[in-house]
C-alpha cells in the first residue's frame, strides 16, 4: 500500500469538522483507499460486482433446498435484470457482471461472460471436484477478468456468486484451511431442514477424507473440495490486488474464496473490504480468520453479492466525505 | 400498523427469485414499512433529516471535550453544507433541516428553522436544567415539525443532532429511564479523557440525585436532566408516528430521545428504524431498552444524524426489491 497518500489522507481527515477518529469505519475505509489507490483524493469509483457461477457435482448427495437447474435459470435472471443482485447494483450505480465458469448446460448469451471451465465439479464426496489444472484455469479467468475489468475503467471490484450446492464446497474448503470441524462450517445454505444439515456435515467430512487435500496449498484444496466460482473468485480477489484494486467481500461463499487467495498470495488481504456477516453460521469463522470485522448486520443469506453491493455507499461515504467537507478552519470552528 | 399491507408486502417478497427470507432485515424493513405507511407498494420516499440543536448549562462542569460556541459555530457549519450530516445526505438525496431549538446566542439565517424555547439549558448539577413547561414546548416543536415536513411530502424522517455537551444529559435521561447507574451510560462522548469521564459520572449522580426524576414520568426526566434537542427529537418521533412515517434513528442521543417518546406513547415504537450501533457507551443499552437491532456497526460517535442517513440506502433498497425483484413464475426459475 501506498503510505504517504494514506498519511495524507489520515492527515486531511483530522482538518475536517468533526472529532478526530469520529467518523469511525468510515475514516478507516479512507484510509485503506488512498493506500490502495496511492491516491489521497479518492475520486468517485466505477463499480463492478462480479457473480461467478458454476454448478456442483455434490449436489447429488442432497445437500441443497433448490434442484440443481436453479444455477442456470438465475444466470438467465442475473442477465435479465430482475434478480436481487440487478435491483441492488442498480440502486447504487454499479454494473453486474455475469460469468458462466462452471455452469451445468448451455447457456447462450452476448451478455455473459463465458469461460467455461467444465460443466461443473465432480461429486467431491466420491472424487476430486476437479484436477489441479481446471482449479488454476478458474483462478487464472478471474485474475485476467479483473485485469479486463480494470482495462476498462472499473475502480472498485465486488464478489458475488451463484450455484445450487455451493455452501458444501465452501464449507469444506473452510474446514480445511482453517482447520474447523465440519459442523462449525456447515449453514443452512438456502434453507436445508436438520437432517440435511447432518447429511452436509457428513459430505464434507467424506470429501475430506477420501480426497485429503493439503492445507498448506490452497490451489489443492479448491481442486478436490472447492468449485469452479470459489477458484474463479479466488483468482478475481489476486487480479483485483494485482491491479491495485479494491475489493469488497459478499458472504460466506465469497469469503471462503478471499481467504483461499489469501493462503495463495497473503499480501492481497490489505486489498479486501468486508461487508456484511451473513447468516450462514461458517460466515463468522471466514471472516475471523481474514481479521475482516463485518460493517453490515443485515441477516442476509442469499449470495450473489447482494450484501456486497449494499457496501458501495458506505465506501462512497468514505470519499465523499474526505473530498466534501470543511474543515475546522474553513468552517471558523474552534477545536477541543 | 396497517396489517393487511403488511401481510401483502410479506406475500410479495415470498414470490421473488430468492429462498423465502434470505434478505433478512431487507425484508423485514419491507413488511415495517408496508405496515407503517398502508401501502404495500413501498414507493420511492422523499427524506429528511432533522437536526435539532441546543446548547447545555451542564457543560460548566467540564463534561465535554470541545468548547461551547461550537455548537453555534456547527449550526452554520450545516446551512453552509460543509459538515459530515451534509455530505452523507447530499450522497442519499435526503434534505438536512436544521433546527434551533435552544442554541446559545443568536443565530440569523433564512435557512435555519428558529424555535429557540430558551438559550440553552441551566446547569442540571445546579437546578433543573428547563422547566416542565419548557420541555413539553420543546417536544411540541417536534411533534409540528413533523406534521408541516410531512405536508411537504416527507416520507421518511431521521434524527439528528448537535449541542456540545450533550452526551451528558443524554446519559442523565437513559440512567433514569432505564435505571442503570452512570457508569454504564457514560461514554467519551467527543473524546474527553479519563478525568473527563469521572467528572461526568459524578456530574450525572448529582443532578440525578438534586432533581429527584420521576422515572414514570419521560417529560419530568427530560425537564429536569435532559436537553432541549432531546426534547425536541422526542417530539419528532411523535409525530412522525401520528402522521404514520417511519423515524430512522441515529446514534446514543438520538435513540435516548426515542426511548423518552417511547415512554410517553409506547406504539411510537413500531415507526422506528435502528441505524447504527455507535461507539458511545450507552447506545447498546438505550437499543436493549427498545429492542432495536442496529444494522451498521461502523464504530461511528459523531452524531448530526450521520449514522441514520447511512440507513436511508437500506431502506430504499427494501423497497426496490419488494417493487423490482422478478417473481419464480416471471423468470422461470424451479422453487426449493
Amino acid at each position: 500500500l501506498d503510505e504517504e497518500a494514506m498519511r495524507e489522507a489520515a492527515r486531511r481527515l483530522d482538518r475536517l469538522t468533526k472529532p478526530p477518529g469520529s467518523l469511525g469505519r468510515l475514516e478507516e475505509l479512507a484510509v485503506q483507499l488512498a493506500g490502495i489507490t496511492g491516491d489521497a483524493d479518492l475520486k468517485p469509483m466505477a463499480k463492478a460486482i462480479v457473480v461467478m457461477a458454476a454448478d456442483h457435482g455434490v449436489c447429488e448427495e442432497g445437500v441443497s433446498a433448490f434442484p440443481q437447474e436453479v444455477t442456470r435459470q438465475m444466470v438467465h435472471n442475473f442477465l435479465a435484470g430482475g434478480a436481487a443482485i440487478n435491483v441492488l447494483a442498480r440502486q447504487t450505480g454499479a454494473e453486474v457482471v455475469c460469468v458462466d465458469i462452471g455452469v451445468k448446460g448451455e447457456l447462450e448469451d452476448d451478455r455473459l461472460i463465458s469461460r467455461k471451465v467444465r460443466q461443473g465439479t465432480a461429486n467431491m464426496a466420491r472424487e476430486a471436484a476437479m484436477s489441479r489444472e481446471e482449479a488454476e484455469r478458474a483462478i487464472e479467468i478471474g485474475i485476467e477478468l479483473a485485469e479486463i475489468l480494470a482495462g476498462k475503467g472499473i475502480r472498485l471490484f465486488a464478489t458475488g456468486e451463484m450455484g445450487i450446492g455451493n455452501t458444501t464446497p465452501s464449507a469444506a474448503v473452510l474446514s480445511v484451511l482453517s482447520d474447523v470441524d465440519a459442523e462449525d462450517a456447515v449453514g443452512r445454505g438456502t434453507g436445508i431442514d436438520d437432517a440435511g444439515m447432518k447429511r452436509k456435515q457428513a459430505t464434507i467430512r467424506k470429501a475430506i477424507a477420501l480426497n485429503v487435500p493439503d492445507a498448506s496449498d490452497a490451489i489443492d484444496v479448491l481442486a478436490k473440495v472447492g468449485g469452479l466460482e470459489l477458484a474463479g473468485l479466488a483468482g478475481l480477489v489476486l487480479g483485483a490486488a494485482a491491479n491495485r484494486r479494491p475489493v469488497v467481500i459478499d458472504g460466506f461463499i465469497s469469503t471462503v474464496a478471499a481467504l483461499a487467495a489469501c493462503r495463495i498470495a497473503p499480501a492481497a488481504k490489505e486489498y479486501l473490504i468486508p461487508s456484511h456477516l451473513s447468516e450462514e453460521k461458517g460466515h463468522r469463522v471466514a471472516l475471523k480468520e481474514l481479521g475482516l470485522e463485518p460493517m453490515l448486520s443485515l441477516k442476509m443469506r442469499l449470495g450473489e453479492g447482494s450484501g456486497a453491493v449494499l457496501a458501495f455507499p458506505l465506501i462512497d461515504a468514505a470519499g465523499n466525505v474526505l473530498r466534501e467537507m470543511a474543515t475546522f478552519d474553513s468552517a471558523g470552528v474552534s477545536r477541543g
